[in-house]
């Protein structure tokens, strides 16, 4: 009763996934065409639909917003809960491009100071995905690097109604503003139950060093019942779309890199975790999931682990964005109900 | 369908509204019964039956939290999101309490920097209300004013499932944490569609004027089709039993201040939008709803039309904590589904 689970929340045109297929569409268009699009055209495109068509201008103009007092030790998704909370907009038009516009902004400055860096000021003449990786290091990024991050944004952008996503709807149902509703979202997609946490697939991976060595690890997880990070979907019956499209960018990046060993050893732990999964698991149809190559596409384009939660809010803020102008339309409050089971007077 | 109305989405211990009764019950009391509590000991009634009987220890500490780098005319509400979003805490046990000490704090500094005035630190010695009264306005409150407040917290302390509560749960069936879910809710409060704005319906009453006005200013609302604001309310059919609970509240701050003129005259305006909404719309047992008797009573209170909302969140901060700390104990992430009406490839 308390999930949810099969209940239709809501009528959407910004994505469909298809768990049985393994498919993923994003307002019309196959994930695997869109991938390769430049970030910007994807957030043009999702917020066109969910607004009827109309344009909300993308101004470059990507703010230190909010600097943050947060304790440079505070996990960096409180920092960006805190930055975007202290955002102030007149409405949807100014809001939308400057949610987009500061989550990087306020991401990175809360990794460098972590790091003991000053944070650095946005580039206007860089596109999203490369000054999101100026802001970070400080060095323009080489366009193998921005390619690979800009296939991972529009990979994660949207998907359905994840609970995130949920938790913004809900808010902009109640007619509150697009800040309110995306430090909501934020705030859900902490949770380690929401996903999209990739850093643990990615130690297993280094943890078992060689391909020699994958069986007999892999083996031991399973049977003392520990989960395999990087296999299965609540979704998904069979192969996750994005893994594909994820794996192909890793592949691309490591090959123009000049060292595919990591590469290598990740498909080789995967192969073998596959096999093992079937034979275990016989049936189950336990899958690589999106979290397997984010992880290693990721690492691939120079992010740290504590950045990954981070990088794909950055990304999912124009999905969340897009759900609540489409919600806005609607019209109509969320609100379920709650049934009493508690003492009486 | 997008609303989710009729559907479950919570069993709770916390509170029972019986719209077709005009009954609500509050963690196994009656409203009428705890209206007359401190608000602490509401608070502590409603996290034990939260977390099963354990109790969270309720400091004073009521920190100077997150001083919000808001401009001084960035709405109030808008504050209380960023102060709120920025305040860390290790576990459940420090943000519970951190986050109800917080609230009056935030709104209070808030508030007095949009006077030019500035922020006051909270008086250990004085409760809950009485310390949030003397954080707006420097000076200790007489008593009756901090009854007044207190048995306005008790009455919106919680009730079901509304817009607000359903995010803090959604955010907290995740596995997120308190200050996450609270800042969520809070943008969710913020929404002209959730309820819970109560200066219009003072406004009217100030408007009218004087009594023997009353009719001719209401029929003339209710024939050019404006709603009244104090009356109805989606889920109460009969009489919202926190209105019944606030009058006598306010009637009696209103006696013990001397000077009923306002109040007699609210009556008045109450006795005629009944009779006139039963004439112009009979059957439908439009109600007068909580908002009247609470503008009422806030303003004898001694609170400005701005800080209502604020207010408000002041108090539900306690129930938002309660139902996240139900809902961890559930384990089930909220996550219903969209259908996708979108164009295919």
């Amino acid at each position: 009763m308390n999930g949810l689970e099969g209940v239709v929340a809501a009528e959407t045109r910004l994505s469909m996934v298809d768990g049985q297929r393994g498919e993923l569409i994003i307002a019309g268009h196959r994930l695997e065409e869109l991938a390769s699009w430049h970030f910007e055209e994807v957030v043009q495109l999702l917020w066109g639909v969910a607004s009827g068509g109309r344009t909300i201008p993308l101004s470059r103009s990507a703010v230190l917003a909010g600097a943050s007092s947060l304790a440079p030790t505070a996990p960096l998704m409180d920092a960006l809960r805190a930055g975007v909370a202290s955002l102030t907009a007149a409405d949807d038009a100014e809001a939308a491009p400057l949610l987009l516009a500061s989550c990087p902004v306020i991401v990175a400055a809360a990794w460098r100071r972590q790091q003991g860096l000053e944070p650095l000021v946005s580039r206007p003449d860089l596109g999203f995905a490369a000054n999101y990786l100026y802001l970070l290091h400080g060095v323009e990024p080489d366009s193998e690097r921005v390619r690979g991050l800009e296939t991972y944004l529009n990979t994660v952008v949207d998907h359905g109604l994840n609970a995130s996503t949920f938790t913004a709807r809900v808010i902009a149902s109640t007619g509150s503003d697009l800040i309110s509703a995306v430090t909501g979202a934020i705030g859900a997609l902490k949770g380690p139950l929401h996903g999209g946490a990739p850093g643990p697939a990615l130690d297993m991976v280094f943890a078992i060093g060689e391909a020699s060595r994958a069986e007999e690890s892999l083996r031991r997880k399973i049977e003392s019942g520990e989960r395999l990070m990087g296999f299965g979907h609540r979704i998904y019956k069979v192969r996750d779309p994005r893994a594909d499209v994820l794996a192909a960018a890793a592949h691309r990046l490591y090959t123009r890199g000049g060292d595919l060993a990591l590469y290598e050893l990740a498909r080789a732990v995967e192969r073998t975790a596959l096999r093992l999964l079937e034979e275990y698991k016989p049936g189950r149809g336990l899958q690589t999931n999106v979290e397997f190559y984010t992880a290693l596409l990721l690492h691939g384009v120079g992010l740290p682990t504590e950045l990954f939660t981070p990088t794909f809010a950055i990304s999912r803020v124009a999905g969340w964005i897009a759900h609540c102008l489409e919600q806005r339309a609607e019209g109509r409050l969320i609100r379920p109900q709650s049934v009493y089971v508690g003492a009486m007077p």
